[in-house]
């Protein structure tokens, strides 16, 4: 077979084109091919599956409004379903770095479902074609539909993974709490020694802030629920049957049971990506926090001769190439990669945010496939990070202990009882002779019961 | 008088230093003045005037509780007023590039309070001197309290000053969009000619991102609520009587008419400054936005011959040294530089953020500065937008008239009339052309009835 | 066939493990490879070869110094040359996000590169198996050879790719400031009016822009020719062979013609990652200005017929799914887009830096991913914007001069001749008026000859 | 004398405008001054004297080419020098966040030196008003002299105070890492035991990092030499005289002694604004590895009980409110959060920097102060740094000689002799039994006199 034989010729507003003889894409999405050899990088799955959603709906929609053939849209839905059902995933061929606002990787779904949906029509129909501008993108611009598809995608991956797996975090987090809460040891600021405290008081520390993340993640995510279908390209209505936009919305939330409305002014919708940018700041806040908490973690587990060693972390894999039965905490610094990265997306996002232009934001790709992929490496870091070194984390009771009693924070309680001026003495002292501070108390014949209760860590934490 | 006339010496751990014989602050300021000359900038005024509340409620607290004799809790009461109303700013000396922690900043307000509380004590009292430490900071520490001041602080002047005012530009960009109602326009998307839209419904637009963006910092600032005065130096009781925790907050409440609260858990509140750095990605969030508006204003201010013109800013002042007679939207143009700014503490923020280390962030003083300095510059650059600009701007109708008419996105009516494809055939010539739409239609013979109303704008938007 | 028999058993410090029959990578790798389910995303193509690379220089060396056996060290060497041409290209399969500084991935070629050897061996040779740590990672640690790999591609892909683009783009847009040269227009600062100038003298200053920022790259750059081979895991000379790190680097730039050399202080190397980290800041450097190129090049694109249209961008593709005939610039949207994504990568290894701790940055695997991700979509970016875009643009000569005619900026000209404060009154005047500046001294009788000659544009540029 | 009195009435383009009685500035300050109302932050005394000082060369030059009469000149000449000298810096009065690209700025100071001028001169002379515009102004717009004038400001102060201070703290950390080369310690990778080195040679990684910064810098600043003077409003020649161009710069070269220079193209300097992008990416540089030394050093003192203590940093003051006697690394922490400062204004700048339009940058006002800022303060912490920190650390060899002796990394050297598989083995036993890595060997029987040796620490480093 000759190689023109392994091409179709298609024609768009440019002129004619060759597209590959199977593919169900045509001529839009082959120039954007071949516009856009940048990164190699594919939209994920979320968002295919967002697009043959809307696409599915609005021709339920379409047909419902009575401005779209039943006969042309059973096939679109029909070709749509098989979109969101990852059955032409092969044919979503596009770069993520493409045109402005997505154009192409909509044309990409429209023509696809039309070619699809071409072939599904009974061939007594007497349909020849059916198109992918007039019929699939009925009603629909790729301003307000590919943005609609890459919050739905999103909030659907935030719902169903995101947020579950942070709530596990928190649970471990806070069981961890719970099982080392006899551990006592001592308590750094500045790291330096400071109170006595618990073990599982830290612990508690960090689960509380998941926990406290979550609510927010659940309250910025609530935005991306604001979808602008019907809104065109820019918001009014030309073209657009004044029931649709009330009725896709309804047909979406049928769809993905989830709670969809409209925008209270669709022009804020259009103007802006506020949704993606504000989720996208709290997927920085959560992740500064995991740099917070996994950091910890390093350290109370360093060593284990050289470092603190007050935790144990599960051994996942031989830490070291050259220092043979090393053991890293390699799974709390991929976690910290991920967050360093996430924190980045966000800076991107925000750089994109502000070059938003009168009545749309163009950045929309770079926008979608960043949050997107924020949203899923930190879901896996996250499980991973469960599953393979929070669940497996052991305390050192006796290392915590010998650091608590040698702490020279201890003369913090005799502070009120002495006042912080004579306080600060017996602690240099001890600092200087290099003795503990019951010591220092002893040898100058001052330890009298009550400062020996005093010092009791019990009554510290 | 001699230079040691001057002085007064005082007396630390450390050893002795020479302090000025009127200061009310004593050595450990000292130690600090002389530490930190960085960068010449001192702490806000909201910041010490919660410095001061604090140390207030303490003693009160301290006072009830029993654990403080009511004259020295009177004193130190009336000495904190004194600090809240003002009185002693010019005491607060410190650079704002000091100790980690806030420590210095602390034991000024300590200071100043324990001597100026001497100072106040009937000399009939027997008490000889108030202790900075032992008094005045009685079940306090630094990062407690500077904690919570930061806190403190950013609420009352987000409650007092940055809510009002974006609530006052969403009224203003409201009021515009009505009165910009009847003005017809030609949209632009990829600044490329769109559909017609009215000039009412892009301000409408912003309008509502403000909007949203209000509610979005009611939600974030809400946290701020969470203080957890009595967490000592890391979360644990030692020192702090039982009832002291919700004692305080009960008295700042009062004080403030706030609605403070203790954290969930305490910890939580110690080991993060996850308030303030929550905050911030709002400020980022709203600086994304407002960059978006202004730079918007700015383009369809353009001109006035060679842009858009499509809106007319108020002249504030002349625009160019060199080029008599120009008026340049210098309002905006200050907006979107404050905007930048804060972007740019925002990133102060989330890499202190990131640099928390077990029981405290000791990056405190830096997140409080710039915490305070983007809420009083935002407040203070949305105020100046809203009365020197916003609320002037004029809407020229002709131009906007004549952009619209001319349009090549006037094509989109005919689509759902003759097809996508045909109508893109129409586009293309009329661009080449160089005649409108209409006039296209009219050559070819092909302006019906129809057709002619589907190009009304009236229909479109 | 059994699932067992699709599995052999390997054995390392942690336990025994199953490693899939035909896999040339062994017992590390597979733990990784169940470690690290986090993005999907691979090492590019550029880090293996690097990698393989410094295997074979590593061999070749050691035998040189006579403590590698001939024998295995010519296997290892074919081996290695073998991971440099991409032959075992599908046996790296680690996930970016892994064990901090690239534990895993170095064994990941150790352990391809020793059982490839081991098969290439003549069966005679006596030797049964050559190790991966003991054989191919002789005389190397993770921290110097996954360092140094990460800076051998980089520079590789600076040098071939990138620079060379960058010229070119430097070169197009100097051949189109030399095109547009005739093309007088209005210069427009904060948006507004101002004095004439040229087309082409706008297009020289990207030119140079973009000669400047060649410049930086190629200082910055140099950096990575600093490569520590034989650090060890720290830097110091504990079972690395004195000549090896001379050797080494040698033998590296004998198979690359490239001049790598060691650093002056090796602990610098090995605690940083100070060459990736100062090639993103020049990398961000470059973004800024390509989106103020970029987003000029829009703006003056804008229109047709709503927008600036002083030059026309060649049309790449339909630009609307919905508004037929619409062209959009799309090529520029994707740059800024992709420019946004390195600004974002920047940000995400500047963090990465700051979290280098005593002897070695761990966050290398993210760094290394970043930059050679950077530069690679920055390379075709920029290709695909010279050729689909900046080489086609065409200036409007008709509407430049008509908007330089209509500048109230002219009356810059007349400054020198009545003053600022009289000229500004003109100015004034023809803006009320709606008239060109030319017309107003007209109307008020002040056209004289010498005005006439001093408003000629010529005279102005 | 009532309140009229105290004011004088001034005319420009938009009106009337009362001003200060005796301020020298004028109408357009006076504007400036009403609208501009934000942070209370003054440009300081560099740019200041960088705007005077080009005013100075200005009128120089304009007098050397006969466009400017002698008498007017050299007043001006005089005013603007008083200006250089801090004369006048109360009557610089304008907030930082102001007019776009900086007009107020330029305005206030052709006024202050216009009337300045004006009331120099002999009565006698005829002449009446020196006016800021066609006099101080001439040949100028604020275009190229405050981007100049930030440009000169910002070399003058990383001359003067930023790289000599970078190379003190260089020389510093150079003179401690020969101090330190005699204490051998545990190197630590991923904060796990690594093998033994000298603490001497951990701060000769830290000096040469801030000599490759410094290398860095010079080149970096190199670009701030190239100032566009002349370059007028947009880089053509209207109404500048064509050999003002080379002499302004000679004038400011014989001034400074320095080495300014044209611009290849001066349309790539009034577009962008390159050199202050380019230095702030460097500043940010600086400020990672500064947070990497830093925090090390924090780390290495934590302590004195619960840390590694490997080093002791001077006391500079008390380091707690509430724990008497600690002493907290201040120093280290004030240069931290300096550092997140600086990396918080790159971020401001670049923003800028995507925001440049067509010819000019006018976010320039923000740039120059944010530069500035960063340079100012990075000066003074890293003066701070080495005077109250570094120069003061002490090496605590007993610690550094336990934690090396104790490092289960000692294994990696029995692994050329055992081999990686068997030492790990060792390393593993010695770990589980909590024993040395000798002992293990002892009990083993597998103490060699070569293993000895190989363990000896010296053969390691």
């Amino acid at each position: 077979m000759s190689l023109s034989e392994n091409f179709r010729t298609e024609k768009d507003t440019l002129g004619t084109i060759k597209v590959p003889k199977d593919a169900y894409y045509g001529a839009q999405t082959q120039r954007a091919i071949e516009n856009f050899q940048i990164s190699n990088k594919r939209f994920p799955r979320s968002i295919i599956r967002a697009q043959g959603l809307i696409k599915a709906s609005a021709a339920a929609t379409n047909m419902d409004l009575e401005i779209l053939p039943p006969t042309i849209g059973k096939a679109i839905i029909q070709a749509a379903e098989e979109v969101v059902n990852g059955k032409w995933d092969d044919q979503f061929v596009l770069d993520v770095y493409q045109a402005g606002a997505g154009t192409s990787q909509n044309m990409n779904v429209n023509e696809v479902i039309a070619n699809r949906a071409t072939e599904l029509m009974d061939p007594r129909s007497g349909v020849e074609r059916i198109h992918p501008n007039d019929h699939v993108n009925k009603n629909q611009s790729t301003n307000d539909t590919f943005h609609a598809a890459m919050q739905i995608a999103a909030i659907e991956m935030i719902n169903e993974k995101l947020l579950p797996i942070l709530q596990d975090l928190y649970k471990e987090l806070d069981r961890k709490a719970t099982e080392f809460m006899p551990i006592v040891k001592s308590g750094r600021t500045h790291l330096h020694d400071a109170v006595p405290m618990r073990l599982g008081q830290e612990f508690s520390g960090y689960a509380e802030t998941i926990h406290s993340l979550i609510k927010q993640l659940q309250h910025s995510a609530d935005k991306l629920y604001e979808v602008g279908l019907g809104g065109n390209a820019i918001g009014t209505k030309g073209n657009v049957h004044p029931d649709y936009h009330a009725k896709i919305i309804e047909e979406i939330n049928r769809r993905t049971n989830l709670p969809f409305r409209q925008p209270k002014v669709i022009f804020e919708f259009m103007q802006n990506t506020g949704a993606p940018i504000r989720v996208m700041t709290t997927l920085k806040e959560i992740s500064v926090h995991l740099i917070k908490i996994t950091s910890d973690l390093r350290l109370l587990a360093s060593g284990p001769r050289t470092g603190l060693a007050e935790i144990t972390l599960p051994s996942v894999q031989p830490g070291s190439t050259i220092m043979p039965g090393k053991v890293n905490p390699a799974i709390l610094e991929m976690t910290h990669m991920v967050c360093c990265q996430v924190i980045g997306y966000e800076t991107a996002v925000a750089t994109a945010g502000t070059a938003s232009q009168l009545e749309i934001n163009v950045m929309m790709p770079l926008i979608a496939y960043t949050l997107l992929e924020s949203i899923d490496i930190m879901y896996h870091a996250v499980s991973t990070l469960i599953s393979k070194c929070i669940s497996g984390i052991q305390g050192n009771e006796n290392i915590c202990k010998q650091f608590m009693e040698s702490s020279l924070a201890l003369v913090t309680a005799l502070s009120p009882i002495m006042g912080y001026d004579r306080a600060s003495q017996i602690g240099k002292e001890a600092d200087e002779k290099n003795i503990t501070i019951k010591q220092t108390l002893e040898q100058k014949g001052l330890l009298t019961p009550e400062i020996e209760k005093a010092l009791e860590p019990k009554g510290l934490i």
